[in-house]
């Protein structure tokens, strides 16, 4: 094959500026080693950084959305591909990857990092650790640990949607 | 609404009996709650177990499964959704929950984790920690942490396919 | 296999009353003969109305919806599936039903009847042409024909957005 | 927005030489007019012929594959998206595109035309007629007409599967 090889750089949306120069210097260095910039396409944290970042050095940029249309694409982008499937284009952002390079983000980024193992593809880890990213969603309540059985059902009757 | 809760069970397809255990058990907890299970759908580990035991109990299960015609299907459906999609199905897996209920699994089981985290459902463990499983998979050498752009790039470049 | 036969019924969301009886009827037969029916689970046109007739001759529905939460979900669904991926779920809707009919619709019921057939499975067209709905389209100036490259290039050209 | 014009190919994977070299000429006006061209990105068919003509011009091609990985992609392809999610892929096709030119194929190329329709996009058919392919699958038996519930009901009788 031919094909110049496709470098994923996955990460939040809602990162802070630290983040942001990261994935911009992490985009920048891609380009210039001539490797495509895969990332999730829309104009926000580190999909718009790391375009940027990319496109600064003269690189090529493929963003693969979540819309139905590209009126949330970012404007660093060569290539967008409208998937029209939410999170389920995360896994098209991993298997369109040779390598994935994750920065800090949610649980979208771990998702990503996850359909990535899943798939046997090799994933990098840049500034942060995907384990205490769970820990933190364990401090918001949405997650939470149980022993046995019943201790899961009790807490499963709890999340419920208690009838009116 | 009046339809029942609908309470997920995510888990892996290759567990051992201790796991398969545990998830029979649990689904026999859901349909003895009046709950529907829904799960992967597959004749295998988690999802075949906790279908076995919630049907032992006379409850109603609903497998989504990733292929595209039932050959592989479970034995104890009520309900099979084809999705024709692979990994995409773990999103619908988790979106049509109420609550998700986590057994032990793999890379795949934490990517439903983490898709039901990113769209604000609870997320219940269950005899394990997600947290660990990423270490676990650090140890295969798929999953590697960089600290900084000129880290993660090098990482990259021995991760790429080398031309011949 | 002991599942009972599960028949997906297809058709539109904006149509008249004639045929929300027609698709009422059905889904009351669909019932009557013990069968399951499956369609896209909004409260609208043909899923509403076959839902509807399922139900009242006490059968079991299932939806399947293109949206991320159930919020326009129909009344009459005893399993909704949630699948947050828009059109894509019309590849579900077939391949998860073991014949399909589809009642008057447009573009969206006729690529269900395309999906269908491009996986094997048998359709059944009630009170309607979709060849015909074909024909319509070209009547709106969405759909074009061409006899050679050059004059669909031509066309293409028209089509294009032009640069302000 | 500064992207390049983005030209859909859609047609079938098994046509004869005449159809191939149709889809040939037209990426290759496509190609010399500047424009991207975007197709299924398989090996076979139509996408191979359009992307090769493409290249021929010295022109760029992204190919959305069915596949989880690269295996059947077609050699003249310059950026390849995997999205392991079959025929579901047909909507990333058409919703990419900013117009759609379908060439002669089956009903997975009708799928396309259907579900480019139902998403505003303008359509071209190259040198067929998708009515009458529709007509074609009736031949096959696949497809047939019913004129009341009754009739689709007993059809559909007829086209379950028979418990043994």
């Amino acid at each position: 094959m031919t094909r110049k090889p496709v470098v994923g750089v996955m990460g939040g949306a809602d990162v802070g500026a630290e983040v942001c120069a990261l994935a911009r210097e992490l985009g920048k260095g891609i380009a210039e080693r001539g490797w495509v910039l895969l990332n999730g396409g829309r104009d926000a944290g580190v999909m718009r950084a790391s375009a940027a970042g990319a496109r600064e050095a003269g690189g090529t940029v493929i963003g693969i959305l979540p819309d139905a249309d590209t009126s949330r694409a970012g404007p660093d982008l060569d290539y967008v591909i409208v998937t029209g499937m939410g999170d389920a284009r995360n896994l098209i952002n991993v298997l369109s990857s040779d390598v994935v390079i994750a920065c800090p983000g949610g649980a979208g980024t771990l998702s990503e990092v996850a359909l990535a193992i899943k798939n046997g593809k090799r994933v990098i880890l840049l500034g942060w650790d995907a384990g205490a990213a769970l820990g933190e969603f364990r401090h918001s309540g949405l997650l939470t640990m149980a022993q046995d059985p019943g201790d899961a059902l009790a807490q499963a009757a709890e999340a419920l949607p208690q009838p009116g």
